[in-house]
């Protein structure tokens, strides 16, 4: 031995913002206004809380759920388990009843902490999740006086009032688990990942990189992705290694409450899903000059590919770079990722290059492999035309489903990621759809992604969804589902002129419907499950099959 | 096992660099100018070095020497060997036959690499080391025509012409053996540290942070700290990985020649001992206007403290950020940097505040445990006063030399680096001195480096060196040596009274003498145990003991 074989373990990192930057803050916000404490009292109260855990009989691998927003407390329970060799389970506010009860039994949740405000959600499982022993409620403004029916409840401050604000972090096995995360999958039951001290230190040092999200201590992020999403993206890691600012908005998501958030805390970063930042940029035309955004630089994006009309608009009116993501939670999640100058030869790129290259997927990120592969698992070519799946490893990908393996999903290490997309000779990714959303006709393929953004760069579309309707002849047709902006009226063929620009006659939709929501999954996508269950269920056909 | 267990091998990274930035250059200068070729040449070639290497008969683990200034030819040999599992042996040009000697048997040697304008060095101890089976010489123009009396000696070219450009690399055990490095050692023999896969893997990613050195694919870094001392401080892997374009300085090193190559090549990061910036700084001062240094952002500066005086300069004259770092050969070598605005409460310091932070030691970097203790190994507040020797742990921190293990330099895992300072309330680390240097003075400390660094601050001095010298009262006493700038006269009485203004009056040394020359050590600190033999042979006498 060389030198010191040091466990990977979180606990390495997460007290390190609290020691260099005690005075910095973490701010929440509430129903009147924000809550603010410093990384050191935070650094206390989670060694605190670390202590109340184990002082209540749990041991290390247990697993502990958490019911709550992105906010001070849920951070504290990241860190207060990463501490102690427990395992965060963090439970989607959005799921059904069902996928609740189902996820909290299979992973076996022993003690859950729930926001006060969705304790009624939970009280409707009081009886079916019995590995439950006991519910500890965080209460926010306003929420102080909560009650509930579920015996053995009891109040976070007064669960950890008292304790010693030091905890003596433990050393165990690097591969130990940390955390738990369902993906709401569209068939069966939820499946789990589990990720593991080692995996997400180094997915944490990743996207702390320079060539990554760019992240630094003299940040101010706002984290939008839930906490309860893919361990929030990791950013909750990174934030406290970094002892950067921290703004957390809680369960405030109206798109104005967060601008004005943003604007008030001096928010630089952030990170979300496309349609919030839809969201954001109408809140901020419809207040013309009213937010002051001037220290905002970067937007991560993930769960979906960012219309490029919306990268251009956050470049061109604010100097914002959306930083465009892609991953899953089989992936800790962060496999890639769109810089505007993505590597030393762009530094001569156009402006208008820089944008192209921002609305790929992305760049792989340092240490995972990443490949396309034809379906007898032959790597494709890297020429920007040969489609595939895109399948991925290294040390922070998903090699089996917690206690559910799946082995279709993975071979030689490989993960199957279900997206399929290509790699263009620049060695950028770009995903061209889930490869159950592409839309198969006359043996060709449409990417439903594509079609969506180019539709959202119609002036007066707010949001578009394009999902495939069965056809007897071609196989299968596409169909868009478009709201309009207020006040907005942009006929189909206005429409469809402006996808032609880009796509072949054969490519464009047979229908524009226009509706007032498009409904979304728990992770703020397009849910087009839902959206082609309602078509079929209300009997749509496509024009050219309709009955005269 | 939930997710994949990956070895952190250095060839899961090395190959990125080529692969997203194939047309990227590396440049390394020659007699006549510049040699240039590509990351994806530069790739190829790496892989049939790594044929070559391995059909002469080598097997992983064995130990391949480089006897080489910094160019593309040894970014091959760090590239070839890691991948390969060899050991590269980086030989610092600048040591005695003697140690050379030593540390190739030592180390056990097979075969070695050497620049060709080396050759009559190494020429010199083919007898001397038996373990070395073959040589390889690598000729840069003007040295094609290399001939030597070693046996069994080979062209680089010829090597490896005709190989295979792409080499499969291997999947073996992250704590293998990756590279030796021999500190220059001021008493005894040189003793080895020993990189590990893993280790030199964390590092690498951690200089990649935007809180650590910022580096970027799109930087163009010039390497001015030797290959051959602690990997280059790991920069030629995290340009492997990123991609960046790079600038090798070759044997010329003559201050007015890297200023003019970086210039000419649009530099943006480099990295050196505070020596190289002093000559730096000349070069620009006397060549007012010709040198456009515009694109140049941050010079990172190890090896010792830099003056203050020369951190402002850079920063007030180019708006060069001058990144204090410090580590050593037995910690990879990063330990802390110094940020001007190293974290959030930084953002409101004024431009002063900045300059001070910039002038300590630094922040830990995420993942290391740094501390001070006494010399009973009992911690010490971080007070800004309290005098310790710094201890670190971590994953890239050496636990034992190699075959030599001196268990008095580690205990509980700690190393003890024989560096001591204080650690303040803000959580830098400021290093005094190494503990030989330090001046203990009627029983109190003084740091040698603290005196040198203010007397460099005054205006016509070019370099300083304080050591202490006996004295029967007092125990030991300071002396400077000084270097003015040419045509500069300064008396004793303008350097001691400039010091008198931050030093008590029994700080300041006895007396000033002024020198044409400091010696330095093969890593270009200032060699003051040189001075002090020097001293003792010439008899000098301290002012108030010599003889009337």
């Amino acid at each position: 031995m060389a030198m010191q074989h040091t466990p990977l373990l979180m606990s390495r990192i997460i007290d390190r913002g609290a020691t260099i930057s005690p005075h910095t803050e973490i701010v929440t916000a509430t129903e009147e206004g924000t809550r603010r404490v410093t990384y050191r009292e935070t650094r206390d109260r989670s060694h605190q809380l670390a202590h109340a855990l184990m002082d209540s009989g749990l041991q290390r691998g247990d697993v502990v759920g958490s019911f709550m927003w992105n906010g001070s407390r849920h951070l504290e329970m990241y860190h207060a388990t990463a501490g102690t060799g427990l395992v965060l389970h963090t439970l989607n506010t959005r799921l059904s009843l069902a996928d609740l009860e189902y996820i909290i039994s299979h992973a076996g949740d022993k003690l859950i902490v729930v926001d006060a405000d969705l304790l009624p959600l939970l009280e409707q499982l009081k009886d079916r999740i019995p590995t439950v022993e006991r519910i500890i409620v965080a209460a926010e403004p306003g929420f102080e006086d909560w009650s509930t029916t579920i015996p053995n409840a009891m109040d976070y401050e007064e669960f950890i009032a008292g304790k010693p604000t030091n905890y003596q972090w433990e050393t165990f096995d690097e591969y130990s688990p940390l955390g738990l995360c369902y993906t709401s999958g569209t068939t069966g039951n939820p499946k789990g990942v589990e990720y593991e001290h080692r995996a997400q230190y180094l997915h944490t040092l990743t996207i702390g990189l320079t060539d990554s999200m760019n992240l630094s201590s003299t940040d101010c992020m706002c984290l939008i992705v839930p906490m309860f999403h893919a361990m929030g993206w990791g950013l909750p890691w990174a934030a406290l290694m970094l002892g950067c600012k921290q703004v957390l908005p809680h369960r405030f998501m109206q798109p104005e409450r967060v601008a004005q958030l943003m604007a008030d805390e001096g928010v630089t970063v952030s990170a979300g899903v496309p349609t919030i930042w839809q969201g954001l940029q109408a809140a901020i035309q419809q207040n013309p000059g009213k937010l002051d955004l001037s220290k905002l630089s970067r937007l991560t994006c993930g769960g979906s590919a960012p219309p490029a009309s919306m990268i251009e608009w956050y470049w061109k009116e604010l100097g914002v770079e959306i930083i465009q993501g892609w991953g899953m939670t089989e992936m800790s999640p962060l496999g890639t990722l769109a810089r505007r100058v993505g590597k030393y030869e762009h530094l001569d790129f156009s402006d208008e290059k820089r944008l192209a290259n921002g609305a790929k997927t992305g760049l792989v990120m340092p240490g995972l492999e990443l490949d396309i592969f034809d379906e007898d698992f032959n790597p494709l070519p890297h020429d920007g035309e040969s489609v595939g799946e895109i399948c991925v490893r290294g040390p922070w990908i998903c090699s089996e489903y917690f206690n559910n393996p799946h082995p279709d999903r993975f071979r030689d290490n490989w993960l199957f990621t279900g997206d399929v997309g290509v790699i263009d000779e620049e060695e950028y990714v770009i995903v061209a759809d889930r490869s159950k959303d592409l839309v198969k006709s006359g043996g060709e393929w449409i990417s439903s992604v594509d079609l969506e953004n180019e539709i959202c760069g119609v002036e007066g579309v707010a949001q578009a969804c394009v999902v495939a309707q069965p056809h007897p002849r071609w196989g299968e047709r596409p169909v868009a589902l478009v709201i309009l902006a207020t006040d907005a009226d942009v006929s189909q063929e206005a429409i469809l002129e402006h996808c032609s620009e880009k796509f072949a006659k054969w490519q464009l939709p047979d229908e524009v419907l226009y509706v007032d929501e498009i409904p979304l999954t728990s992770t703020g996508k397009l849910d087009k499950k839902t959206v082609r269950a309602s078509l079929n269920s209300d009997g749509y056909q496509l024009p050219d099959l309709r009955v005269a």
